[in-house]
């Protein structure tokens, strides 16, 4: 997605070989019409892929999730972070190891909001490890969804998850994809 | 708004006197359609405010307010939620306590994404004792924005928060607001 990749060079920063700052647009302050703009494109994206609901995990999925719900007419779920694992009647949990964060978490879902025979398009802001997109779908499944395809606005297509997750057979669309952070240059990844 | 008192009397649950249940469209399952009729329910009524920014505290407050933000054609800032007060540059913080969760939290901006004349309209899901809507207020005018208001989706008319806010001079716009959650029955509050 050009407008998406020319913001990321102009107002993202290289701060490491593995993290991108964009909060200027994306997760901090957030760039409203370019939201809007990311969900037609994942709508675009996904059109034929029969999605009932987008998911996201909670919080920075949100804003590029629900515009895409929007675009698609569907209802948005949010999978919820927990610290803890209490388990409540109708309750789902995963765990997921945050390398950002270095620690796990309890991704949750009430299954009553994803159920069998539903498309479900994962949408994220990043998708770098997988780890929570993994989470995420192992979630969705249990509730007996079928996931239609996981959309990540920025792919770190240097790091295995983007790989892992079609390996694994599931499609995956990034609207933007970087190759490498090294020495503070972004280079996005070829194709 | 009447679409949403609606949705309110037909999918909430008063899970105790002081606890309304709005999951299953408002903050774990989101109806998308409802959201941005809410997006531009707020900007109809803060269309004089002269509002350049849109502000929330995440996590639920960001569905609404990036739809309100969407409406009046500004960016969305989210105050962050830290459970340590670790400053960096250009970053500030207040503490919050939440009666929801019995703990205490970091409210965190990068004071870049609010500026002097900055006239900031703070969105949230749920309006109760008004913690996070002060917290929130007080992040924004140390970045030396104005607050031109703040919207609930939802307040809790019978706790303290609309009234404190109000007391101190804020405009407070509630899109639905809570009488009474008496006996298992959800009643709206007068006016």
């Amino acid at each position: 997605m050009q407008l998406l990749e020319e913001r990321i060079l102009r107002d993202g920063r290289a701060l490491s070989e593995d993290v991108l700052l964009v909060d200027s647009f994306l997760n901090h302050q957030v760039d409203t019409e370019l939201m809007r703009e990311v969900g037609e494109e994942f709508a675009r994206l996904f059109k034929d892929a029969g999605v009932t609901r987008v998911a996201t995990i909670e919080a920075s999925g949100i804003a590029p999730a629900v515009m895409t719900a929007q675009a698609l007419k569907t209802p948005m779920v949010i999978l919820k972070k927990s610290k803890s694992s209490i388990l409540q009647d109708g309750v789902i949990q995963t765990e997921v190891f945050s390398f950002t964060k270095n620690a796990s978490y309890q991704l949750t879902l009430k299954s009553q909001f994803v159920r069998p025979g539903d498309r479900v398009l994962l949408i994220d802001d990043f998708l770098a490890n997988g780890e929570a997109a993994f989470g995420g779908i192992r979630l969705l499944e249990q509730a007996g969804a079928t996931v239609a395809g996981v959309g990540a606005v920025i792919a770190k297509a240097f790091q295995p998850g983007m790989g892992k997750l079609r390996a694994a057979g599931y499609r995956v669309e990034a609207l933007a994809a970087i190759g490498s952070l090294s020495c503070g240059k972004i280079a996005f990844a070829e194709g």
